[in-house]
């Protein structure tokens, strides 16, 4: 049998995941691949965790070098996280031939190129399947399965934290900043939660995500970015009243050759079948010009559903003969992007509690040829009436105008929230 | 960029998608996975099929030695359905060291192990994505993402056509008889529709996706089945208040080593992920003892989403450098299935309208350890009332006996249906 040695870079989470899984299906690894896979070394610095898991203390160190310059290695899996000294390993390992394996989408979003550029040298694999969807085999399915494809358009919610944050408000009415605090003291959150509630890490994975579907690269900074700190739960009562569920979704399209990249909180209607991917699960929905709709759902994080798909990119990667070259990744990122995208809108507002608001309203929208699809009014305090309503389809740059226009009527006391409508 | 060259066996509904995908996505396949996919020969008696897609005659021929002898071919893909001619064709070919691809479902399940016995002699590759779930791919996910996972369960919507019936008569409150003759009228269901509503094709491919879940081979006559014939409008508005939804599922689970597979229409609770699979659609749902919930989601029938399928096939056969091979579809299937399988029951019955009714089927299920856990009683004519229930867990076995002792209870005019829950 094919005896393959590999090498753990960090025991957090999802490196004692990792560990455990490779330990426990050990046997059935090698009877269903023909391949046994046995952990070499260890970079830790905090020995109880190896301790924890009973791995023999003379593999464990902090000195990439003892990885490096074992020759029976041909695999290694990173559990850093964050950029350095993340790059810096993966580089040298490439570089001397070892294959690598991560779940880091910061990393990689950032800097693909510099992997796939040491990766070229040796002809070693780049594997991150856990990197988008956690456990969720999206990044296989957009590899392998859509050869006969162009993938118009791809949607998903790949952020568990924040999705456990709006599912949360959503089911209990709560505000944003009690439930917050809720997820960090569950552990759903970290204390600093910008990388998720700000949209980052879902600009990470859809970077990822575009540029496999697109065969173009998507550099993360070319992609709009709104996070899910301005949604209150009086617009998720409104958005119900519509029929409407609340998601921060990763959204990228193919227009005519212009790829649209956006990071979004944006009501879904409650029969989308991504409304009903809630909690902490990922739900990613790719459209092919042949193939139609696809769903993939299952569990975005977690130390086991992540360790899964680790674990199936090292199988992968210590039983392939040659492994794949990402050369659109090297390109310049030249083609256009489109500003002036298209959506619908969910807009609430306060307004004088007076005859005339209404058709004030659809005045301004009207002038501006856009058409309003549903509205709510309801009576508020101090004489003022809190207003909701939908559009129809518009440019962003049309309803931008529009939207000035109404902020600046005399009968609107304040446009208290836009968020966009994705059906 | 290297050069294969494949022949289609056959010009049908998918056949002739797949050879339109081919044409459009050449450049796009030459581009990213670098290689020239040729269409060197078609067997197909009506030519016009081939005029009709531009195909050069000269290529097209009835006899399957003008593809055997041609040496210029290494893949080839069959589209005629059934078992003959697809078996000896497909055998020959593997034998002469032709990989190829299939989304012969019937074939597959009866033949499998004398197509693997024939490529284990040439060391050729068996594609199969197209057999199960059409667009969906399901099979790659088996074989490339679940290497950390033992797959417990297997729960899917399989078959289109059946799921388009049900989900008529649920949207529409119409008759199986009705419903069933508009779907042949629109095409959805053949002449001769027993391999659908009776459950026959969905056992094919149950047995194939079991047998990839737990690595033995499942035969599909070791798969118990039911069909949707007599599934009626009433059951589905009295599961309608019951919160649940008849779909014809295919499960698999493995139960402490001893498979259990079944096809059968059942309720499912309304939010279950699989409920919103309407249509034509196919859902499948796979759970891993380390992933935990995994769904896939998309077209299960159709010339472009099942041609896409095969496309992916083709291109992945024309690539690879060493084929997967299945040793355990060689074994015999001596894995012990379990007939005293755990449901839960919906029972529909007429009695006569009178007291002492309720305290019998509750007094009978009761005895034999069964809880009830919702009923509903609506007045009938002639003075029956219809009383609708559902059971908790118990063992087919204990409620066969318990559904025998209700039949002869002087009270119970008839037992009109029983279907099982799934939740």
């Amino acid at each position: 049998m094919k005896k393959v040695g590999i090498a753990l870079l960090g025991l957090g989470v999802v490196g004692s995941g990792t560990y455990r899984i490779l330990q426990a299906k050990k046997e059935k690894i090698e009877r269903d691949y023909g391949v046994s896979i046995e952990v070499k070394k260890v970079l830790e610095k905090d020995l109880s965790k190896a301790e924890a898991l009973g791995i023999d203390l003379n593999k464990v160190s902090c000195d990439i070098n003892n990885v490096l310059n074992d020759d029976s290695i041909s695999v290694v899996a990173e559990f850093f996280g964050g950029t350095e000294p993340a790059r810096t390993f993966l580089v040298q390992c490439l570089e001397r031939g070892k294959s690598v394996v991560t779940s880091n989408k910061e990393l990689f979003s950032k800097h693909w190129p510099d992997l796939e550029n040491a990766a070229r040298k040796t002809g070693a694999g780049i594997y991150f399947e856990a990197s988008c969807g956690g456990g969720v085999p999206i990044i296989r399915a957009l590899h392998d399965s859509m050869q006969g494809n162009d993938v118009l358009e791809i949607k998903g919610i790949v952020n568990g934290t924040t999705n456990y944050i709006l599912s949360n408000m959503t089911d209990n009415g709560s505000d944003y900043d009690a439930t917050l605090k809720e997820a960090q003291r569950l552990g759903y959150a970290e204390a600093n939660p910008s990388a998720d509630v700000d949209g980052y890490d879902s600009t990470y994975k859809l970077s990822i995500l575009s540029s496999l579907s697109f065969n173009k690269r998507v550099p993360y900074t070319s992609i709009y970015r709104e996070g899910i700190s301005k949604v209150t739960k009086e617009d998720i009562k409104f958005g119900k009243e519509f029929g409407m569920t609340v998601k921060l979704l990763a959204i990228s399209k193919n227009v005519n050759g212009k790829i649209e990249a956006h990071v979004y909180p944006a009501f879904i209607p409650n029969d989308h079948p991504l409304a009903k991917v809630g909690g902490a699960f990922n739900g990613i929905y790719v459209v092919g010009d042949n193939v139609g709709e696809l769903m993939f759902y299952g569990k975005g994080a977690g130390d086991l559903p992540t360790g899964s798909a680790i674990v199936s990119d090292i199988v992968t990667a210590a039983t392939k003969e040659s492994h794949r070259r990402y050369p659109f990744i090297l390109e310049e990122a030249a083609q256009d992007f489109n500003d002036d995208f298209i959506s619908e809108y969910f807009i609430r507002l306060s307004a004088k509690d007076e005859s005339g608001v209404l058709s004030t309203i659809t005045g301004i929208f009207g002038k501006a040829g856009i058409s309003i699809d549903a509205m709510v009014q309801k009576a508020g305090s101090n004489g003022r009436a809190t207003i909701a309503f939908v559009t129809q389809k518009t440019t962003e740059l049309t309803f931008r105008k529009a939207l000035e226009e109404l902020q600046s009527a005399s009968c609107i006391s304040e446009v208290s929230s836009v968020i966009r409508v994705e059906k």
